[in-house]
């Protein structure tokens, strides 16, 4: 049911996201579903020992994005039209985040998806976001 | 674990809410967790035959005020400052709709739920909503 | 520039949404903007004398939907996909609600419109509400 | 009325944000208001000729702290809780982006802002987000 699997949607990442991807490593994929991990590094820091919030943001939306892309194939060029983002906790600065993406629409045109973010290790969410992505012309719905 | 059960949650709201309570049915409190109805009449209906939007809006945000409510108890002010909701499929006309709440923070300030929002017998929700509650001072956090 | 003047508005207003119609007066409408009114009533109260969440929330929808009917004409049939607002500060109990509409882009596919909202006779806003309307195919983009 | 003019925020930027302040330019600052521009830079495009999402998502973060700072001063250690930010237009791969930000609640505990992004040199604008920020005890209201 996935037109992309883990190694397909890994490559993908890497042509696709050059430099970035490293920053990132996808965990699981299964329909409708994603796990997404960001190494998290100096660059990814805030003083006061945290995670920054585009840190936080960019996972959220580069997983829902590969959730999407292991549905519907590489050939679509979907793009974020909205995302609202809770920040719950501070994250742990030196733990890698985790986000579990969950597709929730897939439609001929719109796409919605929502994540929980973790520092790997806690069991409580430090973040949750919900994101809608536009999806060009070219495809057929789910 | 929880402050007020079901036949307390339920008595609040009929003393709380007044006329608008009649709309609504909880049918189940748990820990970070409580699932409401809308009774649909046709005050909630919207040309085109489907369930207005306030409509939605509302037992979202009910949904996550009494969740709250469970666990902190009936004298608690709380109110909401923030609902970014996802509208994703046409409910249907005449079914009931389910909301399922799950608190993902119960802070000393803030609280912060999220809604799934169904239409009776369909699978697939109709709409997404995360709020955050804001909790006066003179409680204890969690 | 408009498709649709204040006369037009008020009359689609009516035939569209027949009793809910009462509770709003368009008081202006300008290209990619628009001034709607809600006219407080009992049924729109909560204890505590303040204005409910839903009665903002529709009043940030149906102004964000006229302005884009104005705009486009009264034959779209455009559907809300994503609503944010902030309850900032709580309405005066007895005043109006006035929204001032803003579209900050209309598109081939989705329009985006914020929405301030004020108790009238106050300066400071109650409310601020970002909403994502999909316009179905067959018209013209902007 | 501002507890931080343009150098002093300037000043707090670089000793606060380090790396990260260096993206980063204040262009105006008044009370409740405030410009901040993004360098953009190779780091910030993404493949397609466009600006990071992340990249809009921190420009729209650190203006609304920066708009904060700006009346409360520099003792506060607001953190984010919130962010609703529509993509709206593609951003112009090389332009600078710039934000203006414009606080609606300044309240004890809670802030809100929102903010438009502009590609320099463009009318329309790229996005817009609201946030809100939580602010630790220990300051007086507005």
């Amino acid at each position: 049911m996935l037109k992309m699997g883990l190694d397909e949607l890994r490559d993908f990442l890497h042509r696709a996201f050059g430099q970035v991807a490293e920053d990132f490593e996808i965990l699981d994929a299964a329909p409708m579903r994603l796990v997404l991990r960001t190494h998290v590094q100096d660059k990814h820091l805030r003083p006061g020992g945290t995670v920054s919030g585009p840190t936080m943001f960019a996972l959220a939306d580069v997983g829902v994005y590969l959730a999407i892309l292991a549905m519907i194939g590489p050939k679509a060029l979907a793009v974020t039209t909205n995302c609202s983002i809770d920040f719950m906790r501070k994250p742990v600065a030196h733990a890698n985040l985790r986000a579990e993406v969950r597709l929730l629409k897939l439609g001929r045109v719109l796409a919605v998806g929502d994540v929980l973010i973790f520092s790997e290790g806690e069991e409580a969410p430090v973040a949750r976001a919900s994101l809608t992505y536009s999806i060009p012309p070219g495809r057929a719905a789910s």
